[in-house]
Order: C-alpha cells, then structure tokens, then sequence
C-alpha cells in the first residue's frame, strides 16, 4: 500500500489567530491570475466577503498592503498583487516546497529503516 | 506584534488516512515513558480503546508490531515500544524538529525582506 508524507505550513500571531497559510496563499495567487476578487473568489467557491475579509484581517495584522484595486466601479474593478504580496506568496510557495521535499527525504529514511 | 511559524507533518495512505501522525507520536511517547496503555490513554484523555484502537489501525497498516504489551492481566499489564515504534517514533520527532527549524529560517527571511 502507497504512504505518503504530508505536511502543513502557516503563520499565526501569538494568540493562534491565522495570518498566512495555504488558502489565503492560494488566493492571492488567484487574484494574480485573474486580477479580480470577484472571480476569485468565484474560483475559490467562497463568497467574496469571505475573500476581502481575509485579506484585511492579513494585512492589518502583517501592516503592509497586499491586494491594491483599481477604482472603477462594479464588475470592471480590477485588484492586483502589490511587491510584498508577491513576496510573501514566493517565500511561501518556498517554504511549502522545502518543507515537502524535507518530509519527503525523511520519510524514505524512516521506512528504508523500518523495513 | 509576535508572529510565528507553526508547521505539522503526518503520514497517510493513498485514500487519505491517518498513518501517523503528532498525536500518534504522543501516544508512542507516553507509552515509553509510563509503560501502561491505561495511564498513556489517561493521561491523554482519550479511551483506552481509542488508544488501542490507533495503535493497531497503525499496525495493521504498516504490517509492523508497534506496541507489546506483557500478559498479566488487569491492571498490572505492561506495554512497550518495540524496536520499530522507537525508530519510526525518532525520526518522526526528526522530521518535526527539522521542519520547524527550515520553517523559522524561512519565516525569518520572508519578514526580513517584507519589512
């Protein structure tokens, strides 16, 4: 039977409160993609609210700007990732990539063992 | 205010469940430590059955004898890791320990450079 190694990255505050993880690091890759909330959170099967709001619970906590949207009123409103986004998303995606391939040595070394 | 990175790591099978796991580690420690599934699942409170119950799902899975346990009956029964439960309980600590610190290195490098 095929086992695998999982594992799970997130940033929280000193009371548990989440700040970054997966899905709010799966977002903003959707709004660079899409250059909307609205489609994003579409794609992302959650309600736009659910989307904004996480956002800004992020970026009041972090203090930095995250999604920057261009006023033009209704649909035609477009949002883009600002540098520190895109940073944040890149160290992640990182951080999640290492992690993994870590997990994954680890987990071949303790089964070659156990076997 | 203080942020930290907090990071989790499992094993599963192909459909999904839980192979091992930080709860499962525990179990593996306490049981070392107490050498009694009784007092392990006590101090844990958890049901001595879901405790047994965890440690055989594991068993049956790996096709590996994790715990035995010495026949006396009742309360005098003792239980201890056989050589493979200590092995695959080591590295499992290994592969928190090791994750956690590449996850504060790189946490420390994201919010150097957001900042």
């Amino acid at each position: 039977m095929p086992l695998r190694v999982r594992s799970k990255f997130w940033i929280e505050d000193d009371q548990g409160r989440p700040i970054f993880g997966w899905g709010r690091g799966l977002i903003l890759e959707k709004i660079d993609q899409l250059g909307s909330i609205r489609a994003t959170a579409k794609e992302l099967q959650m309600s736009y609210r659910a989307v904004w709001g996480k956002i800004k619970a992020t970026e009041e906590r972090l203090g930095l700007k995250l999604v920057e949207t261009s006023r033009g009123g209704g649909r035609g409103r477009g949002a883009r990732l600002t540098p520190e986004a895109k940073k944040l998303l890149t160290m992640f995606q990182e951080l999640h990539h290492q992690g993994n391939t870590l997990a994954d040595t680890l987990f071949k070394k303790i089964f070659s063992d156990l076997n």
